[in-house]
C-alpha cells in the first residue's frame, strides 16, 4: 500500500506538506506562522489567551510576511468565553482557518462560518467529537498527552498512538468527509510517517516548531529543550498554579520538569502558593529556566537543534515521504 | 523505503510475526502462550507476582501444548526480590526467553544467562536502558503509559510514540546490536505498522491478546472491554490500593475506569481503604465489573471482538504487511 503525504488535508489548504503549526500562545507569533506558511504548511498564530493587542500585532505580521492563504489563528475556548474580541478581530481579516481547543466550540460556529474560515477543533478524547461536528469543524485534531503545553490530565486524556486510529475509525463510520490531524509527539520524519499509518490526514506540530529560530519562545527555554530528553518533561498543574493561570479541570500542562517543578510537584498546596510563585517569578525575571518553565513536550527527546522552521518542515516531510515510499 | 515485518527480532526467535505476548499476570496462562507460539509469535507466560504453583502449572501447560522453542516467561522484578523461586523453577525448564520489568534486573543476570535464556527487559523511560544492558538484555521493550496494567505514572512515564524513536536513536548510538520492541497501545495492523515505522523491531502485545478466547481473564471483564472505548480507561493507584497490591512508586495501573474507580478516584485516603476494599471484594465475588477491575489499556477502543489468539496475530501481521508493502 502506498501512503502519500499529499493528502486531502494538504489539498484542501493548498499545502506542500500535511503539517499545521500548533498555535502555541506566545511562541507561535507572526514570524513563525509566516515561515511555516511560506514553507508550505498551515501557519496558525497562537492567539492563545485572547490578548487583543498581541494577536493583532502578530497576526498582521504573519499576513504581511506570507500572503499565501495559509494563515490562520488558534484560540483557547474557555478564554474566548470571557472575551472573544481577538477572535472577532481575526475573523475580520478573513483567515483561512480558526483552530479552537479546550472548551465548547458551538457558540462560535456561526461567526466562524460566516467569515468563510474553516474550523479546526482539537479534542483529547473521542467523546468530544460530536460537539466539534455540531460546531461545523471540517478538521478534528486528536491531541495525545505527550504534547507540550496544555492537554488533558492522566485520568481523562489519551495518547496519540491509540487516539488517532480510534478517531479515524469513528470518523470513517460517522462523518467520513471530516479530516483528521494528529497532535502530540510528532517531531521528526518517523513520527509524521507513523501518524499517516495510524490514519491521520496530517499532523499538528508544536514542540518541534517551538524549537526554531522564528519561535518567540525565550532563547534560554529553547536551549534547555535541546539539552533535555523526553524523560525530562512532566504533565501536571504545577506551572499553571505558579503562573496564576486559572485552567479548568481536567486540563493540565506539560513542560520541562525543572528544579522548581521537582521541588513543588508533590507538596504544592494553597498555603504554599505564595512562596512557590515568588520563586517562579524570580526565575522568570532572571531568565533562569531551572525555575521558569520551558513549554515543550515529550518530543524534546527528538529535538537536537534550533533550525529555521522551513528546515524542520522540509526534513520531516522529505523523510516521511522516503519512509512511506510516497511523495 | 521497504519496511519488512521479517525483522532481526523475528529471526532471532524463529517467529513468523514480530510479536511477543505480554506476560500478563493471571491472563497470559499456558493456553494463551501456547496459542501465540503456535501462531508464530513469542509466547510469554505471565509469571507476574511469582506464585510458584500457578507458574509451574501454566508454564508446563504452555510447553506441552507448543513444543516450538517460542515459549518464555515474564516476572515483576520487585516481587522476585522477595521470592525468586518461580524464576528459578522456570529457568530449569530452559525457556527461550525471560522478560523482566519493574525493578533492577542486574541481580538476575547471571542465572538467566547461565540457563541460556535471552533476557527481554521492559523500560518506561530512556534512562533505565543502561541498567538493562548491564544485565545483559538482548531486547529492550519500551512501554508507553497507554498500556493496560502496570506502567509508570504520569509524572515519570512516557508515551509509545515518543519513547520508541528515542530508544531507537539511543540504541543505534550506544548498543546497535540490542533489539527494540514497542509496548503500549499496539492492537491492530495500523499500530503494529506504526511502531515498525518508529524504529521498533517488533511489538509486545497485551490488551489485544488479553481479549481472546485463550486468555484467562474473566469472561465478564473481556465482555466489558469489548464494550468500552479508549476513553474509558484510566491510569491510577486506585485498583492497586483496592487489591492490597503494595506497588512501589512510580508505578501505577491502567484498567477500565468503572463505577467503583470513579467513586473513589478523587477521595481514596487511608481512612477509607476498608470501605472501598469491601466494595471491591464484593464486586469480585459477584463477578460484577462495575466494581471489579478489567485490566485493559487505551487499546480497548481498537478491540471489538474476542477471537482466538491466532486470529489476532494473523490479522495484525497480514494487515501491517499490507500497509508497509512488505512481507
Amino acid at each position: 500500500m502506498h501512503i502519500p503525504l499529499n493528502t486531502r488535508f494538504s489539498q484542501r489548504f493548498g499545502l506542500a506538506s500535511p503539517i499545521a503549526l500548533a498555535p502555541m500562545a506566545l511562541a507561535a507569533g507572526g514570524a513563525l506562522a509566516a515561515a511555516c506558511a511560506r514553507a508550505g504548511a498551515l501557519g496558525l498564530v497562537g492567539g492563545g489567551y485572547g490578548e487583543l493587542a498581541w494577536t493583532q500585532r502578530e497576526y498582521a505580521l504573519a499576513q504581511q510576511a506570507a500572503d499565501t492563504g495559509r494563515i490562520g489563528c488558534g484560540f483557547i475556548v474557555w478564554k474566548l468565553d470571557q472575551d472573544a474580541s481577538a477572535l472577532d478581530w481575526v475573523l475580520e481579516q478573513k483567515p483561512r482557518a480558526i483552530m479552537l481547543s479546550f472548551g465548547d466550540p458551538r457558540p462560535y460556529a456561526r461567526r466562524i462560518a460566516a467569515a468563510g474560515a474553516e474550523l479546526l477543533f482539537q479534542v483529547q478524547r473521542v467523546d468530544q467529537v460530536p460537539m466539534a461536528l455540531e460546531a461545523g469543524a471540517s478538521v478534528i485534531i486528536g491531541q495525545g498527552g505527550e504534547a507540550g503545553g496544555h492537554g488533558m490530565n492522566a485520568l481523562h486524556g489519551r495518547a496519540t498512538i491509540t487516539l488517532v486510529p480510534e478517531l479515524a475509525d469513528w470518523l470513517a463510520a460517522n462523518s467520513p468527509q471530516t479530516m483528521l490531524l494528529a497532535a502530540g509527539g510528532i517531531a521528526d520524519a518517523r513520527t509524521l510517517a507513523a501518524v499517516r499509518v495510524l490514519g491521520a490526514d496530517g499532523a499538528l506540530v508544536g514542540s518541534r516548531l517551538w524549537a526554531t529560530q522564528e519561535s518567540l519562545a525565550p532563547a534560554g527555554a529553547k536551549a534547555q529543550a535541546v539539552e533535555t530528553g523526553g524523560d525530562g518533561t512532566a504533565r501536571s498543574r504545577v506551572f499553571d498554579i505558579l503562573r496564576r493561570k486559572d485552567w479548568p479541570a481536567p486540563y493540565d500542562f506539560r513542560a520541562i520538569r525543572n528544579a522548581l517543578h521537582r521541588k513543588w510537584e508533590s507538596r504544592l498546596e494553597a498555603s504554599s502558593y505564595d512562596e512557590a510563585r515568588a520563586e517562579y517569578d524570580a526565575g522568570v525575571k532572571a531568565g533562569d529556566f531551572t525555575r521558569a518553565h520551558a513549554t515543550v513536550g515529550e518530543a524534546a527527546g527528538l529535538i537536537h537543534d534550533l533550525p529555521p522552521a522551513a528546515q524542520v518542515i522540509e526534513r520531516m516531510s522529505a523523510g516521511a515521504a522516503e519512509i512511506l515510499g510516497g511523495d
